[in-house]
């Protein structure tokens, strides 16, 4: 069933479509009165409705029934990843949401092969945004992804505050035969925790950074004996901690 | 440091490098005399050596020590998946190297978007292959998964008997509330056990595929609360797989 997110709260009982909902229903899906839809309100909450009425320029909907079971990981994870380089981080915004991020965060590190172009950061950050709405909405969850705008990694550590735990994902961690810091961490999680994981970009993260990261209180963790590239270790992080947490 | 694969045996104590790896060494990396490479020998054996004479046509080496810390998951995970739209397959191969697959095996399902094209599939395969090649090098893995050839549903199911445990990525079982099958699974595996992951194309596994599994003893398992893309989920077993096994 399709899933549509209203970005303004509406009385569930009478919710309306137009414009950019209204085309993709009667013009894409070409659902006719009677066919039923997921829609997720502002504050997250789901609910089904069906098709009452289409008009020229609207869709009008009966509320059929809420949908109770939340198909949200009970912690709140960030991602914060080296900006990588090319369409990289449209997959990874793609990616991530569907294994159930909370947030993504992307910050210029040393070894960011690419700067970030910040005349164009709206719009960029618009194709972000739209790339996580669209994820959200084929992977049937309740929160679109936030894409945060891009930081220095000086303005990343001060938001450490905001997080009950901050972890960082080094390659250096699993070498040196670290192999339980994550697990252990991520198995006493409690639902509402707040984390954030650190990736580097495709060089990594400096030995600088790793300093201030760690004189900063993250944690440093190896992810397995295999090397990940930088787009692949925030699935890794995130399905083990819908492994840990949503399937037992 | 740098990983190769030989697919001839040498003497361990004086490999010699030439065309495909020669040019790699000597013109794309450019190393000297002196630097040192990881060699993944056929037996999967992992040797370091040191470059110690570079000729017009080949490079020369010395034995440094053998790498006795295995990169390779403790179970083989063969990866079943439908044939998906596009370059996907190619993304899959990737990525499912990257985090440890010990076999990719494409097969024709009932809503398969896609034909394969039978009369490319040597090309096809070779291009296939040569991706889990490079992903192998890039993970330090000493294992190239093998990308088999396209087989039909039917021929799929007749290759069960080469498992330990089959099971299925359903996601209708997550639907049901059914969460704890695929952990409870994956949890009291042994090493060395064989395990293929069954996974459907965009389109997912028709009713009648679905039968003819659960009549052959596969085992549906559910991935958590979120619809994950056909591509995403194989990732998604893979990490969890790794968590349960490496990080304890």
């Amino acid at each position: 069933m399709q899933r549509y997110f209203l970005q303004d709260m509406l009385d569930k009982q009478c919710i309306v479509f137009e414009d950019e909902h209204y085309h993709h229903i009667v013009r894409v899906m070409r659902m006719k009165v009677g066919d039923r839809v997921y829609v997720v309100l502002p504050d997250e909450s789901t609910v089904v409705v069906e098709l009452s009425e289409i008009t020229e320029s609207c869709v009008r909907t009966k509320w059929i029934e809420d949908v109770l079971i939340s198909s949200e990981m009970p912690i709140q994870v960030t991602v914060a990843l080296g900006i990588p380089k090319g369409d990289k981080l449209d997959w990874v915004v793609q990616k991530t949401t569907e294994l159930g991020a909370f947030a993504i965060q992307p910050f210029e590190s040393d070894w960011s092969v690419v700067k970030w172009d910040f005349k164009k950061k709206e719009k960029k950050k618009e194709r972000l945004q739209k790339i996580a709405r669209e994820a959200a909405e084929q992977s049937h969850r309740s929160h679109v992804p936030i894409v945060h705008d891009v930081l220095s990694f000086q303005k990343l550590l001060h938001t450490f505050s905001q997080y009950t735990h901050v972890l960082v994902a080094y390659e250096e961690s699993a070498k040196t035969q670290e192999k339980q810091q994550f697990r252990q961490i991520i198995s006493t999680l409690n639902p509402k925790d707040k984390v954030l994981i650190i990736f580097g970009s495709e060089g990594g993260l400096s030995d600088s950074e790793i300093k201030q990261l760690v004189d900063k209180q993250a944690i440093l963790c190896g992810l397995g004996p295999r090397i990940m590239r930088a787009e692949t270790a925030p699935m890794y992080v995130l399905a083990a901690c819908s492994y840990e947490l949503e399937l037992r």
